[in-house]
């Protein structure tokens, strides 16, 4: 019979159903996926088009004029914006509203049209987690910024409009709900064991071994206990930070070879599937509490949720984490 | 600039990106649907295949036998199913988990392979909503069962593996966080104002008349104020009932005529959009409040959500409710 699974960190409940159950190998990309040039003439993300699009904010190497291997641009449509106040107003009493304020950045990863995370080498990793991070720290500065989200969308079941490789930046005036909720769990987990939730869960991943895909330099990648999709991974660091800004450039080092690992095992292992990465970190000016640990999540776009998810709020996997991440642990690359 | 509107029923908040604002219009089905079979004969929910399937739970004309109009199942490949005991367990100090107990049903919309909902007759929407709701107060009756969702997956995009025109009724031994969030909501509400949020909220619509889609026999279509998606529709009843086993048999004749109307509004405004279609009641054992409104809940799956709102919980909503819902208040059909 199926089994119920809750997230320790949102409280969620995940339905794990093994009457549907999938074999790993069962969640191969199906869709043909045609050879990409390397080159686009059209793209704006394509070196020698940088004037297709805003002026830009950091590059990788820092030059106005030469090559490029990161470049951080304003998105050209952004979804929020750096002016207006933040004022709440209230409508008729129950709608309330407020200006869009926020920041809305674009990473461009490569200058090759067709490259990919999973098929750079570590260096290349590093450069674009540095860059993620250089601008966290800098928008974390801005007294209306009280979010900030870093996400990358890989593919068209991921929600990508453009294949050139990139990840986007976004600061919000609020904190997400979700984002509150998880503190709340974690806030309350400290004040029952005083200690933190994350590092707790991490280590009790670490003690049961069966969903731990790889262990690197203070990283711990694995499936978790309540995936809500096949191969959803998370990788958690093991020092203690609640903030994405706070790791060293070495921490950075380190997560970039796990992130490629990862990455590229999920290449082989689906044949490059669809997926949304997001690195979560506390809310700005929140910050330097024993309860959070920043983290980054890969979640692979091979399924897709239906009404039963839309309306309750639970999802169910047809893939049982233990069998995945084994999959993914012997998985030789 | 974009604008932020918080959903009062949930306090999630929502971007309005009027940067990135697409025209009603602009929503049409991409993809071209091939005209469908009226019979299929290797399709488990064609007449003639009754034994590929469980066994009849309810049909109407209530026979064995002869022709049936609507057919309830269980479903083949259930959830959850109603055997095990429903103790929480908990593994290594922070995993809980516990049985996938529960109910999991599929009611058969039409005989005909290739009818939908929008295109039905007023009798025969009335007919699929009797047998939910008939289900309902059976399940409903369970010991075990602490929430049941009524869903229908339309399309692909929407999460729908078999054509053949059906909806499902999956009830579960826990209430899901989704909707404890959204009582929790409603009964802080009801503490402050002395009044149920979902009417409050309906007539606030009612005044403002914007986001009104129709009116009709006691039942507000709208698009919220706070739309996670384009074209999202609610349904509300304006009768205060927290259970949707409560409403009259009058009362599921004028839903079947509301939704079979809104339904085929969007079938002709956007081409036959994949949809998720929801039916939200209060927790089993806890009706009898006056904080709730059991509601009906269209949602297209005409945008995919991306790595910001994975990570974020905060949905990014490309269209203006107002001017969708005047499109479809305006729409002739």
């Amino acid at each position: 019979m199926s089994e119920l699974r809750q997230d320790p960190t949102t409280k969620e409940w995940v339905i794990i159903a093994t009457e549907r159950r999938k074999r790993p190998s069962d969640f191969l990309h199906q869709e043909a996926t045609a050879e990409k040039p390397s080159s686009v003439s059209s793209c704006p993300f394509c070196p020698g088009n940088e004037n297709m699009t805003p002026d830009k904010i950091l590059s990788f190497p820092d030059s106005d004029t030469g090559p490029w291997r990161v470049r951080v641009i304003g998105n050209k449509f952004p979804a929020v914006a750096p002016n207006g106040d933040t004022a709440r107003q209230v409508e008729q009493g129950c709608f309330l509203k407020m200006n869009g304020v926020g920041v809305h950045e674009v990473v461009v990863e490569s200058p090759r049209h067709n490259m990919t995370l999973a098929l750079m080498n570590d260096s290349q990793v590093t450069e674009v987690l540095l860059a993620h991070q250089q601008r966290y720290n800098v928008l974390a500065q801005l007294p209306y910024i009280k979010s900030l989200i870093i996400y990358k969308n890989h593919g068209r079941n991921a929600g990508t409009t453009l294949d050139h490789p990139h990840s986007q930046i976004v600061g919000t005036a609020i904190v997400p709900r979700h984002m509150r909720t998880q503190y709340e769990v974690a806030i309350s987990y400290y004040d029952d064991h005083g200690s933190c939730l994350y590092s707790d869960l991490t280590e009790r991943e670490l003690e049961a071994g069966t969903r731990i895909v790889m262990e690197s330099n203070g990283f711990v990648v694995f499936h978790p206990f309540a995936s809500r999709r096949p191969f959803e991974t998370w990788i958690m660091p093991r020092a203690q930070q609640d903030s994405f800004g706070e790791a060293s450039e070495e921490d950075i080092q380190h997560l970039a070879c796990v992130l490629r690992t990862t990455l590229l095992k999920l290449y082989r292992a689906l044949d490059n599937p669809d997926f949304n990465l997001v690195i979560s970190s506390a809310p700005i000016g929140e910050e330097r509490a024993d309860f959070y640990q920043w983290n980054l999540r890969i979640i692979p776009r091979i399924t897709q949720p239906a009404g039963f998810e839309v309306g309750s709020g639970i999802y169910i996997n047809p893939a049982l984490p233990e069998e995945t991440a084994k999959f993914m642990r012997d998985l030789q690359i």
